[in-house]
C-alpha cells in the first residue's frame, strides 16, 4: 500500500477500541462534518448534506402523498409567545438562544431562536382556522432549530440541527391520534426500508415525553455499541395547546370547539444512526437507497489504451440505471479503494485491460468485501440486483444485531448486570411510577426508551420495586 | 354574482388606485402570507412556499449541473468573525440580530444571526483548502437570513427571508470573474424563461455594490408600477476576503497563493416580482412553468349525472401531462372562478352536462380571459400548447411594458421630469462620481440600478454634472 492509502486507513480508531473516537474519526474522514469556531455548531459538508437531501426527498414525497403541505414560519419566537403553554416553556426555556438586540437597539421584548415551532404554528392556526371546513390543517416545515448545547457530537447532539417538524390540527381527538400514529409508522417504514435500520415502535413514559404533549410516540433503534438512539418522535397534544392559544372552530352545528393537534419530527440525527448502525473499521457503509453515489468506477491501469474511454462509456451507461460515478484522477487505485470505502459507496466497479478483453468487470461490495467478476452485458440489471441485495443484507444484519442485543430481565440484579455487561435493549416490566424510572437511571444509566406497541408479559411485577407491573418497557443507555 | 364571490373580488384595491395596497391585498387574499406577532416576520403559507419550492427545484438542478454542491453552515456568526473583513462588517453590523444569552447564561462573545454567510464560508475554506487540487470549491446553501427591519413588505423587505447563497473559491481572478458572470446569466435565464420576467443585466456602481465586493453584478426588472426591483446579484470578491481570512493554496510550483472568491444569491423577493410584473385587478397571474397548479377543473352543474365522475376522470388524465387539480367542493362555480383567478392558476377548465354530450370542455386563460371550447380528444396536447402560449405571452407583455417604460434622458431637466412623470427606467450618461449619484437620488429618489452590459452612448456628458461621461446607467426608483 502507498503511504497515503495507509494514512487514510490508519487514522480511524478501531470501533472496538474506542467507539466514540471511531465515530468522530469517520465523521471527519468521510468529509461529512467540519467543526467551526462556534461551539456546538458544525458545517454540514456536501457529502453529509447530500445524504440529508436524499432523506428529505423520500420523506417529503411521502408527507405530500399523505396530504401535508409545506410552510415556513419565522425563526424567532417572542418570549411571551413561548410562555403561553406552561409545560412547553418549562421544557424549552432553559435551552434556547436569546436575541436581545437588533442592530444597535435593545429589544423591548427578547426573542428566542426557535427550539421547535409549536407556539408559532398555534398562533398561526388561531389566525387561519375558523370553521370545520378549515380542518384538518396538515402542515410541515423543513428548517434548522437551535437548542443550547455546550458539547458537539456531530449529528447526535449540537446547538443547531436540521429537521422537519410536522404540525397538524384536527376536529376530533380520534383524528389527532390517528395522525400521530400514521406519522410514527411513516418514520418507522422509512427507517426500515430506506435506511435499513430496524426500529422498535412504542410510547414514551410521562417522564420522557415532549413538553406539552399528552402522549409521545417514538421509534428507537440500536447502535453498534449497544446504545439506543431515539430516531423519530410523534406527539399527540390533545387540546392542550388549543386551549392555551384559543384555537377554536365552529362545528357543523355552529358551536365553538377546540382543535386537537399533533407534531412529529425527524432530524439530521438519522445520519448519525446510519453511521453507527452500518459503519465499520474502514469507514461509512451506506444503504444503497440513500447513498449519494451507489457505485463508483475505478479504472485499473488507466494508462493502458482504451481503459479510461471504456470505463467512461460504462459510467454513462450505468448513470441511466443507478447513481454511478467514475474517478479518473491520477491517484492510485489503492488510494481510490480506500477513499470510497471510507465514504461507504455501496459498490465499487473495477475495470482494467484484461476485463476489456473479456467483456467483464469486477464488482466489490462495500458491506462484506465480496468480489465478483461479471459480464458487461446486462451490467445495469446486475448492479441493480446487487444494490437491492446489499440493501436487504444491511437490514438483516442490523436486525440480527438488535435481536442478539435485546435481553429480558426478570429481577433487578439481572437487569443491572445486563445493562452493565451487555448494553443493548433490556426488556423488563414496570409499575408505571417515575420513582422506579429515576432509580433505574441512577443505578444503571439506562432510561425507559419506550413502552413498545408489541407488549409481552414477562412477569407480573415491576423489575425495580416489585409492585404490580403495568407494562413492559424497553430500557437502555441512550445517545 | 353571489355575495361571497363579490366579497372576494371587492376586497382587492384596484392597482391604479393604490399599488401598494393592491399588492398587500393580493398577498393576503391569495393565501401567500400571514402576518405574525413578530415585527418584520411573516408566515410563508403553503401557496407561497410551493412557489418557492418550484423556484428551488429549477435553480438547484441548474446549480448542480454547473458543478455546485450544497452545504449547510451554522446560522450564528461570532462578532469577531463578522469583523474580519472591514467593508463587510461596516455594511452588515448595523442590521443584524444579536444573540447575547444561551439559556440562563450570558455569552462571553455575542453572535449575530447570519445576514449572509461570507465570513462562515471563508472560515471553512481556510480549513479545507490546501492545494490547487482542492480548487475550485463551488458551494451553495439554501437557508434563511436575518436583516434587521422595522417594516414588513412581504417578499420585498422583511426581517427574515429565504434565499440561496452560492460561495465559490477559485485559483485565479479570471476564473472567479467567469463564475460571477456565469451565475448572473443563470439568474437572468431563469427569470426570463421560467418567471417570464425580462431583466437588464449589468454592473452595480461602487455606491450600490455589496459590502466587501470588488464588483457586484445585478439583474434588474421593472414592476407594473414603474419601479425597479433588484432581482438577483452576483459578486466578485477578488482576493479581498481571502487576504482578510488567510485562505491560501499551494500552486503547482508549491508556492502559496490567495484564492479568488465569488458569491451570488436570489431570494423569496422573486415571488414579489412575479406578483408585481404579472398580477392584475383580479389577483395573481402565475407563469405556467412556476405555478403550483397549472390547470384547475371546475365542474358545472355538478349535481347532474356523470359530471363529477367525468370531470374527475379528466383530472386523472390531465395529471399525467400537467399540474392539474379539480375542485369538487360544494361552493358555486362563480365562487371557484373568482378564487382560482385570485390564485393566478394559468388555465381554468370548465366542464358541464352539455360538454359531456359534445365530448368537449371550455378552457379559460387567466392572463387575458380568453375562452375556447375544445375537444376532449388530445386535451393533453391542447392544454400543454396553451400553457406554452401563456408563458410566452406573459413574457412578451412584460417585455413590452418594460420597453414602453424605458426612457432616455439627455439633460438633467429631462431626467428629473421623466422620473417624476413616467417612472420606469431612465437611461442616462454618468461621469462615474458618487456625488452625482447622491445628487440624483436626493433630487429624484432614483438610484443607479446598473451599468448595463449593453452600453450605448447617448451623449458625451454626465446627465447631472455635465462632465465627461464614462458609462450609460439605468436609473430608477426601486423597491
Amino acid at each position: 500500500m502507498m503511504s497515503k492509502e495507509k494514512k487514510l486507513v490508519e487514522e480511524i480508531t478501531p470501533m472496538d477500541e474506542d467507539f466514540a473516537r471511531w465515530y468522530t474519526d469517520i465523521v471527519k474522514k468521510a468529509d461529512l462534518i467540519e467543526y467551526t469556531s462556534i461551539k456546538g455548531c458544525c458545517v454540514f459538508r456536501p457529502y453529509a448534506y447530500a445524504l440529508w437531501e436524499n432523506i428529505q426527498k423520500v420523506l417529503d414525497t411521502k408527507f405530500k402523498e399523505l396530504g401535508h403541505e409545506n410552510v415556513y414560519m419565522p425563526m424567532f419566537i417572542p418570549e411571551s409567545l413561548l410562555e403561553k403553554e406552561t409545560d412547553h416553556v418549562e421544557g424549552f426555556a432553559p435551552e434556547v438562544a436569546w436575541v436581545t438586540h437588533g442592530g444597535n437597539e435593545k429589544l423591548t421584548e427578547r426573542m428566542c431562536v426557535r427550539p421547535t415551532s409549536e407556539t408559532l404554528f398555534c398562533e398561526h392556526y388561531k389566525n387561519i382556522i375558523q370553521s370545520h371546513r378549515d380542518l384538518p390543517k396538515l402542515y410541515n416545515q423543513w428548517c434548522s432549530v437551535v437548542r443550547w448545547e455546550k458539547t458537539t457530537r456531530p449529528f447526535l447532539r449540537s446547538m443547531e440541527f436540521l429537521w422537519q417538524e410536522g404540525h397538524t390540527a384536527h376536529a376530533t381527538a380520534e383524528e389527532a391520534q390517528e395522525e400521530t400514529i400514521r406519522m410514527l409508522n411513516t418514520y418507522a417504514d422509512f427507517c426500515e426500508q430506506y435506511l435499513a435500520i430496524p426500529v422498535v415502535k412504542g410510547r414514551k413514559t410521562d417522564k420522557e415525553k415532549f413538553a406539552g404533549a399528552v402522549a409521545t410516540y417514538t421509534i428507537e433503534s440500536l447502535m453498534h455499541d449497544g446504545k439506543a438512539l431515539q430516531s423519530g418522535t410523534s406527539h399527540n397534544f390533545g387540546d392542550g395547546f388549543a386551549k392555551a392559544f384559543g384555537i377554536q372552530y365552529s362545528d357543523k352545528d355552529n358551536k365553538l370547539q377546540y382543535v386537537y393537534q399533533t407534531s412529529w419530527g425527524v432530524t439530521t440525527r438519522l445520519i448519525g444512526a446510519i453511521i453507527m448502525v452500518h459503519g465499520d473499521n474502514s469507514g461509512l457503509v451506506l444503504p444503497p437507497k440513500i447513498a449519494p453515489k451507489q457505485l463508483m468506477i475505478v479504472p485499473i491501469a488507466m494508462h493502458k489504451e482504451g481503459v479510461a474511454e471504456k470505463a467512461s462509456e460504462l459510467c454513462q451507461r450505468l448513470k441511466k440505471a443507478v447513481r454511478a460515478d467514475i474517478d479518473l484522477s491520477d491517484k492510485t487505485p489503492g488510494w481510490k479503494f480506500a477513499e470510497y470505502e471510507m465514504k461507504g459507496v455501496p459498490v465499487r466497479l473495477e475495470i482494467g485491460p484484461r476485463d476489456l478483453e473479456n467483456n467483464s468487470c469486477v464488482l466489490v461490495r462495500r458491506d462484506n468485501g465480496e468480489k465478483i467478476t461479471v459480464s458487461l452485458d446486462n451490467i445495469e440489471e446486475t448492479v441493480t440486483a446487487l444494490l437491492d441485495n446489499i440493501q436487504n443484507s444491511l437490514y438483516e444484519k442490523a436486525l440480527r444485531h438488535r435481536e442478539e442485543n435485546t435481553f429480558d430481565a426478570l429481577s433487578y440484579d439481572e437487569f443491572k448486570e445486563t445493562v452493565d455487561k451487555n448494553g443493548g435493549f433490556v426488556r423488563a416490566m414496570w409499575c408505571g411510577d417515575v420513582e422506579c424510572e429515576n432509580e433505574i437511571k441512577e443505578d444503571t444509566g439506562a432510561t425507559a426508551r419506550c413502552m413498545p406497541f408489541e407488549q409481552k408479559t414477562l412477569s407480573d411485577t415491576c423489575v425495580c420495586c416489585g409492585k404490580k407491573a403495568k407494562s413492559m418497557v424497553y430500557w437502555g443507555r441512550a445517545y
